[in-house]
């Protein structure tokens, strides 16, 4: 195992940060290695949105639920998928930009995440912690008015960055074996190794919690997708001209 | 700029590979370590696909276009947005999965970039080189067949890794300040920052195709904007269950 792959194993999520501030310098060279992750079609669909302003981080806390790290983090950056970018270069060649496929929708997510998770590992192999706040999709519309986010673009997540002031135990993760299918997709073994999983999972939360409460990832995830989630999603994307067809 | 950084910055997408196999303890190496990647409410949504039957990956060739590499990489992986094994944490806890809600399409497709990310990181540490094959895109509906893939599980794209054999010009990227929005959404100056950009991927265009054929990027991403893409996109996901509500 090299640096490298060492370094990625060893990610957890940051919620205490030091008051150290970030150098321009080290925010600039974070999100230029972020650029470097590959973009679908060359369209480069990610826009990043620095929040320094105190008023909006805390406006930004409130729409995330609570999540006080949203404002304390030295940095507070929201990704955002932007197809508006790709509608100037429409613009500029006089031709018609056709909106509101889903498959565009699908490319200009997937490029904010992999230029996010490049951010991550830049910032990590520089002794810095982050924390994706997907917490910011509670009020995706609240958040477009207050970042003046035009047509064709949205939050995809917030993002935490600063120094670590703390020490988070590593998460366990599902056995390869369940994620990793051979030639086909099935389901043989799953329901057993995710029993074992449950066991380690009730452990983790155990120490991490001290007792008391138990949880398993069965159960977790069952918690999350046996409910409705987020329901706003769909109406405020066709809203900004996502989804539509 | 510490090596890490370096790495990140190094990336080019490889699409031509040599027949050296790769071991299957670093294949094993590559995933755990992107599963190590952030996890949006611990759900875990990732599952790869590892195809080598040469028939299977014909039809994929056939399915992505005409991309060859996707037979003659030494590895080729299908990275899925999987709900399914949510499901099976329901059937597990006795409740009813609730399905369909963009929420949880957005949730598994960013963990799976997330993961598929750091699996490209780790693997470029090693000296391996990947492609993403969003073409895979071009006929879900047959990939979901070739593969067996379940309702509430969808692929997002395809993978090919292996070792390189050719050597690639980096890709221009857009200037950082087009990229880094300050506090606020807003477009000052993109307009003449893209047009100083287009020269810039004219050049490289020119450089690598060697004359002849002039493309900008406004030109190239208009291409891309202007035209449908993938309309069979959302029916086919709204078949597997996603995107309902």
């Amino acid at each position: 195992m090299n640096e490298v792959i060492k370094l990625l194993k060893s990610h957890r999520s940051i919620r205490k940060f030091g008051d150290q501030p970030i150098a321009p310098e080290i925010l600039d060279e974070l999100l230029t290695a972020g650029q470097a992750a590959a973009t679908s079609s060359f369209i480069e669909a990610s826009t990043v949105i620095r929040v320094c302003n105190p008023e909006t981080r805390q406006k930004l806390v409130e729409y995330s639920g609570g999540q006080h790290y949203v404002a304390s983090a030295a940095e507070f950056l929201v990704f955002c998928a932007d197809l508006s970018r790709a509608g100037m270069c429409c613009d500029m060649q006089n031709v018609e930009q056709e909106k509101g496929f889903t498959e565009h929708f699908i490319i200009a997510t997937v490029d904010v995440a992999l230029m996010a998770q490049n951010v991550t590992i830049a910032a990590e192999s520089l002794g810095l912690g982050i924390c994706y706040i997907g917490g910011l999709r509670n009020n995706p519309q609240g958040v477009s008015e207050l970042l003046d986010l035009p047509d064709q673009v949205y939050p995809v997540f917030g993002y935490c960055l600063g120094y670590p002031d703390q020490d988070v135990d590593l998460r366990p993760r599902l056995p390869l074996a369940v994620v990793l299918k051979q030639e086909r997709y099935n389901t043989k073994g799953d329901q057993d190794a995710i029993t074992g999983y449950d066991k380690i999972v009730e452990q983790y939360y155990e120490k991490r919690l001290g007792g008391g409460k138990s949880m398993t990832w069965s159960k977790q995830v069952a918690g999350l997708a046996g409910k409705e989630a987020r329901p706003h999603m769909l109406p405020y994307l066709q809203s900004k001209g996502f989804l539509k067809r």
